[in-house]
């Protein structure tokens, strides 16, 4: 197992990482806190694959242990789910000294994340992240939120959990396809911030579709230490931390355009690097050979994605609607070298439009869409 | 014009208090923060009492104007509420660069403050209280939330504003019965922490029903520094600044027994104070004089609430539905002088019960209730 430590202005907090870390890590977690009570809060799926993980774990503490089960999917991810999370913690009579865990996928981790943070202003949170997306994102930095229809993660707060403890043998019941999905954000922050990182993925590539638990307990690591690096120079996002949503401009208009359930997160995310990079590339920022690297790693992993039919003045509305946008201008994330990202401050809506024709000529494989 | 300074963590932001502030302060203010937009948040009463008040103010600066009107009264202050104010941020095309403008009492200082903690994760907000409650209360500490159904504030989240600005004339506009409920959080301040503010209300007292705003901008300011002072040692509400919750545990259970409908805050919070004094001097905390002397200037301003019947049960459930309880206790603030308030951790509901019911035989002018 290994740990590592996310220092924030308003405190420390450990990740740990490895099989069998919940079991070793959470009950005593939980008895330190001095909680009175533990609520779970999960999903359905989850709640049906490990009935009694969590459960099991917190019953060597003392805590009474209650469970919150919420739908499964990303079109739950609303206000009208949070309201039935808020009533089950009423019904539970949950106090300020009661714990929540998270169990789950990014979904439950920001909807039970973003109760946490505001229920009675504000509870102890764990996260123990299921999904590798979340194992290697979510979990890490404390952005919490739900969705609302025009715009992705429009309501939420930051919250820094007092712990995240992420077991790697999850990702033995996730589909294959999730698993792909998460492996963008892992392989991004190597594009972005650690070309050893992107290195060793690259030469481990066979073990990415396998089951070497100690490969993905170090893969996940060092993705943690990533992202863990990154907010620590900022939490609130009003910096350098902006160059984690590498990809993200796109990804959310693909998302919000495809109405968030076609197409899962990670692989809006696939999408939105290649087409990043190929700006880049464009804008004379980052090497043919470079390019190159990049789709060798990401391409095999993308499967096309289809957008409905999509003008330019819709292509606008939607990136305007990221929540980095702003005065008619958007906060672009490209490359200046593989390793190394670069915020683009002030890019136009207009200038990205006939990147994106050309992108989508050159790669029909990764995105495909028709005109407005 | 008085301005006091408020000093957290976070930052500092300041309290501007005298006729005039809101024309003298506020537009340079939006200007500073180089905001794009400004959404006045406010409520259909104000909207039409003062159309273009806060508008007109904002349009001597560059900034676009939009307003967001929500329903007036407590029982609007709830989360469907605050989907709608999502909904028009969202239909404004807010951005981060975007101001909230609280212009209202302190429910639409909750709720657009909650509104702005949470939207896009965070808008900066100026907080235009202009209930007496809001203007010496709700505006000044950062708390916002919104009500669940089962318990009040039960949703919410710490917002510090970037500016307080209270002008006192907006008081000739409130209704006599609102002003009057504001007045029990004012002397409150003075209970708790300051007995030169208790005496110099006391003294002032006919200055209490009139218009000398003079006056109003002096009580108002002196009542904000004690709150501010209280606020400065506990930003999070983890110690001291529990005191600021007297007269709150019963005032809390008053308003969810009657459906927050009935009774307004500070007429709830009048009569929890009596109430919290009366137990004080029970437990030989507080002397018989003192009691006396908070009557003398609590009682002339009540008039009676009219429970609906109550049992023992039923009065130890609300109780601890408040956010402050644990465990079959509650953190109850009680007076161990007229000006210190003391708190008292792990207060059980059963002692209160029969204190309750005495308080109920010898003052019936405050509080009735049938038994449940």
């Amino acid at each position: 197992m290994q740990t590592l430590h996310v220092n924030l202005p308003g405190g420390t907090y450990p990740i740990h990482i490895g099989p069998g870390s919940l079991e070793s890590r959470l009950p005593g977690l939980a008895e330190t806190l001095g909680s009175d009570l533990a609520v779970v809060v999960t999903n359905v799926t989850l709640a049906g694959l490990y009935p009694d993980r969590v459960t099991g774990a917190l019953a060597r503490s003392s805590l009474r242990v209650e469970q919150c089960v919420v739908p499964d999917g990303e079109q739950h991810k609303t206000l009208g789910t949070l309201a039935t999370i808020y009533d089950r913690l009423m019904e539970l009579g949950v106090s300020r000294k009661s714990l929540i865990v998270a169990f789950g996928g990014g979904v439950v981790g920001d909807m039970a994340g973003f109760a946490a943070a505001t229920f009675m202003r504000g509870l102890p949170l764990v996260q123990v992240p299921t999904t590798l997306l979340a194992q290697v994102d979510s979990s890490v930095g404390g952005k919490t939120a739900v969705n609302h229809p025009e715009a992705k993660n429009a309501i939420g707060a930051f919250k820094q959990p007092v712990a995240v403890i992420i077991d790697p043998t999850f990702l033995a019941t996730l589909p294959e396809r999730e698993v792909r999905a998460g492996l963008f954000e892992l392989i991004k922050h190597g594009i972005i911030a650690d070309l050893a990182l992107f290195e060793f993925l690259q030469e481990r590539k066979q073990a990415l579709a396998g089951r070497d638990w100690e490969f993905w307990e170090e893969a996940v690591a060092r993705s943690c230490a990533v992202k863990a690096r990154v907010v620590e120079q900022d939490e609130r996002e009003e910096g350098p931390r902006a160059i984690l949503n590498f990809g993200h401009s796109l990804a959310h208009l693909i998302e919000t355009h495809t109405g968030y359930e076609t197409y899962l997160h990670g692989e809006a995310v696939g999408a939105g690097m290649l087409f990043a990079a190929h700006a880049s590339r464009e804008w004379g920022l980052l090497s043919g050979e470079a390019l190159t690297r990049v789709r060798g790693v990401l391409e095999p992993l993308t499967r096309p994605i289809r957008l409905p039919p999509l003008g330019e003045a819709e292509f606008t509305r939607l990136l305007m609607h990221d929540k980095k946008a702003s005065a008619g201008r958007l906060r672009f994330i490209a490359l200046e070298e593989l390793g190394r990202a670069v915020i683009r401050e002030g890019t136009d809506p207009a200038e990205l439009w006939p990147i994106f024709q050309r992108f989508l000529k050159e790669a029909p494989e990764v995105l495909q869409a028709g005109t407005g």
